[in-house]
């Protein structure tokens, strides 16, 4: 009954207002957001059955991403952490503009996934989902979350459904070296890779352009589908031998964070629907362009305005 | 004593923040709208004595749009609708960015005005009104909402009144073919027609250039003037046989509803004053621009900042 | 899987800061509230499986109250009108204070609900529930609407659900006696009656003590259960020729609209989970309480929460 | 066509949220008030045609007070201010509770209105008003303000106007002994005094209980009525010998500042209109009641709410 | 040069909007606060030059405590962490009313301060110090602060400082057992003990009233000082032998927490500049009252309006 | 132990919302802002032991600046003006876009500093201070501040600091003549020049480019030091007999006001260090562009944060 099922952390975003400064804000905007549960919304709110599965602290807090992601239409399937020492990943997110970037200071040392286990977790929630997806933050978070990640993944291959990663490469948790041996140790289970080109430069030490480097890895590490992002250039996606390119759509930026999870998120919730590569990359693209233009990370779109995207119709006022 | 008198539709309009959702959102902005309001305000704020002529549910949100029009220096003419289902018309407009536009959402069927009919409008009002202006928003309101539109525009050309109207096409009200042939059952009691050159293509079904389809237009249905509106690329006048251009003036726009009603109040404004075309034209085009950097409907302008603009001073930071 | 299923409306509830006046707000707090799934939120906090069922605008209006129970583990079951004319019920809620009370608003005329009837529903979400709820707001809103409450409360006896009915008289809805002689039809297909004393006084007619008039419901109309709510004087029931009585509980209250909704969650939670009348009576007046001292109309507590006050454990500052 | 015309200072009031202090808060509510204003407000909203006589700087802030009392009904009458020199009163208002109190600071010296002569004044405007208003602030302001008050009160007395004035004593401006000379000199051109007991105490060195105050006074200055305000114990008035007391109105207090003009404001809008003393102390009561209810120095009340009280329905929650 | 130097972990506090709940608010009040701080805080802000010695992490959030601190004339002293685990301990604060009390969740572990060792503290800050305080906090935080903690104590006793130490017990953090035996392990080194009575009942497991409890903690342990707070009942300290009792003074609560710091601020600035034990326990008795008028954790008042208190007062509007 | 001493006017700032009008907001944000105080700010931030020397009113807004200050690590040396007429200077910020530019309106006559003399201040304070610091708003504010100036630029001297002075001339507050023939009579105690190139060519009546301009005013004032500033242009500055230049750069512009002050402030941080001209023009040009992101006056930004744009590291998200 479920089509996709993503594993991972959602954490509490804490934001200060525009042109504030974390340092001196009164007032904190707060959202949750997390790669994996953005990618279930995402695919979710475009018309798929999706599970998420991790573990919360069980507190408001816990119950704060529950209610969210529900909202969207996405099913939790989540081990409840009653310890004391039982914690929600924080992040706070700074908007900036030149000279100064946007900064994420995280938060989320001791979370409680990072302790989550296969065997606490409710893992029937998620059997037979055509669909399994999780990114390399999950298992950049703790080794026993490393363990985890690889044998969720395993059990998914295991039961059929399709594998979906995202390297999703944060250099504030792990070093290129670290996350490149990480990722490649999971690449066995992995059938369908998403990666942001600079993210195979980095870790994975590629070079050449976006195209040569997915043939490169899908023949090193036997890959179904390879699709690599390439931020305002654009995607391209090598599927059965065959090469997709797709250009990225004009947005006028509200928030930037959680686009890429919207990419991937709109070309999963295509593909399991049975849509093509070249298709589903257009509906990845416009379901990231249009999330760029809505705070939070979450997309909050609906397939209507993911195809007026698709078929170039956006823009404008409408009355 | 009334320079200026107009008729319409003013609704509630709810906005959520920037970068937010309707779907979503916690927090509307509450302001007051209406095109035949929109320009009252814009002619009051630049001197002239206007009446706003309308009718409205006997109810806080009724008392709501004549405190607002009043704060701006209109005076309501209202007929207060007491009955059990009196209802103030309401908009939602979330601002948008590419590639979604900004969407309006309309909650106005069964408004108080879509029943007013000339007996109970208190018209007394507006009698030896300069100008009477009204918009194709209202007979696309309620069967009821044409007649009455006529009628008060036959009744004040029987007053000596000079008669304006803004074909202001909304495709969310009606179609281009029933518009079109209201507009034109409208046309004998019309002097100065105003219209975005996308009305005319869209709804009279008129091509060529916009002096070409002024020219056209004159000559079809004697109009004593015809005032085109191309958005960024300016505006065109025939009047008299003589033809007068105006550019638009850059604005950084923070909120572009209202901006051409603004053009209309500040050109009749001016006109009614007794100033020539060419000038009008450049005082609407200013009115305009000044209104894009303000949020909400209404150009909340001075006349010293018109003719700033006009005189091209705008711009920096005067300290 | 159903343990709970209720119909009825559900609006967008819009309200001014405290203090401010709805004449005059810039800024209104946008919630969702509506008796039935208000009581649906509720049970579904207190841990039951619990299904709405209603008809909606397909519009980010529509969605948002879907979004809204969805968050709150209510699972929805809705009919979407996709056609022009389809609207969502609005109330707008101005906060007061001795010598003004409250006010309330409503805006909901023509909402979409209004034409619900039971074959565009999706009544198969509900069937086989334990037990089915509306509220006497509900054959309020049209004709078209009484005969569908009428012909579900009907169907779902038929397949063995209990029915249960709160009366919920609204003054700017109907008269007492149009609302009475509605309710009396209703009667023969209702298992459990829950009424304010007042809602009794004023549209039934009858006088005496709470448990008289409980006596002479259940005499006369055959019902198994009959709840008198008596605002801060607590409640009575009857339930198979026992009597039942129990206290409100203190609270400091916020916002008072709803608590009497979280009493019927809180009531029929614990019935249909296989609690006792008087243990069901004590957790719905400590939702009730508890409810009252949170922003909104839905009941944003937990069954810890219920259980503590039940307990007499709650009040002070916890660190 | 003006039955009350006022007289006085209106000012801009910033305050900071519930429980922030003004030393350290990031936020301030921008609202306008003023004792002779306030009044106006009250009496426009309660159905009188009323005109407020002033002076204020030409500029936004200026704009923003005809802007707000317009918004109400109230004609403005302002000599504008265009000197490099002008500028507006301003006070923040700091709300507190026990054992702190609520705190005003001033920052209202050299305001626009300190130097307002007869001359520059547009008095036409108020020429011929059924009653003719200010207060005992008035005159406080500045020498230049306390000889334009006394020509103001002589000039309205001589073309007919009932002339009323409230003592409003501020001890933030002038000592006792100095207000209570100025009041004094005024008395002469006065009909109708209205005064809080204690300012009666502190300035008029009176003493004795209010209906033996009340008499003294109109033995001494010849009043045709004196009204005195003794907060939660009530009112009394003294007028053509006869003695009245009305009871103060319970409310649950939002914000006090500005309740004792709306009761000033009541008063004579009911007097102005025909009514008796005794009814139009009820009305003046009401209408303090319902202004402690809502944020903001001005009385945002309607008639129907003020009668309503009187006739004592208010209170509970109606829907 | 410092009179008055504390030692002692600061948090973040986050807080919804009164009425919303952790789980479901939109919006964060972000302060910060923490028992020594807030002790610095009154302590400074009626005139003693105090100093804060602690261990912050190296960001944002860590400069946000310390800029806060400064801003209320507080010296930081503080240890920089600029580890890869440095984080700021955080913490959830939910205003409640009857019948759910305020709720804090505390989000502390692993905070920078946890591993704060004495070499690494800048100790030097507070040498000499007149008053050395912290409070039962610290030593529950971590087995390393415990230790530190006693420490400090030693030195401070060692420099000729007065040590003072409020039990402050927190049941979220450790048992009444083993709070119990930390206090009293560290009560050889301390002079003045300040305690809420309820804590000595519970973790100190004595009985009677509080002035016996007093003499045998005094007795027993050989302190120069105890003080008992007893919430709304007021106070009483032994001291030399002699028996002080105060009174609470009434307050008009808006946020509680903090006003026993407020207490033991404003009874220590007292005393450290001289004055008597009964004058002290008043004017502890009076920051605590307004601070509990104050939103945040801080005494955000003034020596002058203590004083206020003291002197009876307070309260009403002045203007 | 002070390394830079500033003195000069620091005010409430008051800004609507953007898109918002002062006519018409309901909320002010407030904040404090101050030339010569914004320097000390920046450069206190950026490390230096910074005193700031003013003259405030005893009241709650003359605290908040001290907070406001205190907070970023500059010492206030404050000369508290309890007497009646006490008052601080404010300014209100409205934001705007072209064709109107942002506006600020001064209310800043008579503020307390305007009655400042130096036997008044707490000149102690800055005796000794590697460098003084002060603009050309100070001496325009009032005749006695243009003697106060005078002389605490001579003492400053003649106590060995090195003296700086920013011409800052604001138009509405003197005329260019008047502006220019001050300067000129402050120049003698002036060793670092710094000037907007276009106050030069305004008020000192020079002509040609930059680098000519500040030759010519080091050879007929005998400057050590002249920096000119060019806005997007960026900077020059000659130095014994060298030139240097540096490009201004790029920034997402949030709030322009106050980045000349960060320029002042990074460059004269910079150079008291011990940095050379080239560097410190670099500087100056990095902390400026970095407080064009952030809203308010003051450069709320890091050592590390300049040091990143210098080194040209900004942009982007890091995550």
């Amino acid at each position: 009954m479920t089509d996709i099922a993503t594993f991972g952390e959602t954490m509490l975003r804490l934001s200060p207002p525009r042109g504030e400064r974390l340092e001196r804000t009164r007032d904190l905007d707060v959202r949750v957001g997390g790669a994996e549960s953005n990618v279930a919304v995402a695919a979710a709110r475009l018309g798929r059955e999706t599970t998420w599965l991790s573990k919360l602290p069980k507190s408001p807090l816990g119950r704060r991403v529950t209610a969210a992601l529900r909202s969207h239409g996405v099913r939790p399937a989540v081990a409840w952490d009653g310890s004391e020492s039982a914690r929600l990943g924080t992040y706070y997110l700074e908007h900036g503009g030149d000279p100064r970037g946007s900064d994420v200071i995280y938060d989320r040392q001791g979370a409680s996934i990072t302790t989550a286990t296969p065997p606490e977790l409710p893992v029937g929630a998620i059997e037979g989902a055509d669909l399994f997806y999780t990114s390399g933050i999950t298992p950049a978070l703790s080794s026993t979350l490393a363990e985890t990640t690889a044998e969720l993944l395993k059990a998914a291959g295991g039961t059929g459904s399709t594998t979906a990663f995202d390297l999703n490469y944060r250099s504030k948790l792990w070093s290129p070296e670290a996350a490149g041996e990480a990722y490649e140790s999971l690449f066995p289970y992995i059938d369908v890779l998403v990666a942001a080109e600079r993210d195979v430069n980095t870790c994975l030490d590629r070079e050449g352009d976006a195209i040569e480097m997915a043939n490169g890895l899908i023949h090193e590490f036997d890959f179904r589908t390879v699709v690599l992002t390439r931020g305002e250039h654009g995607s391209v996606a090598v599927h059965d031998g065959e090469v997709f390119e797709q250009d990225a759509y004009a947005a006028d930026t509200f928030d930037p964070v959680g686009s890429g999870d919207a990419f991937v998120g709109g070309y999963l919730a295509h593909r399991v629907h049975g849509g093509g590569v070249a298709e589903a990359l257009a509906y990845g693209a416009a379901a990231a362009s249009l999330t760029r233009t809505v705070d939070g990370d979450v997309a909050v779109v609906t397939a209507d305005e993911v195809e007026s995207v698709v078929d170039e119709d956006g823009g404008g006022l409408s009355r």
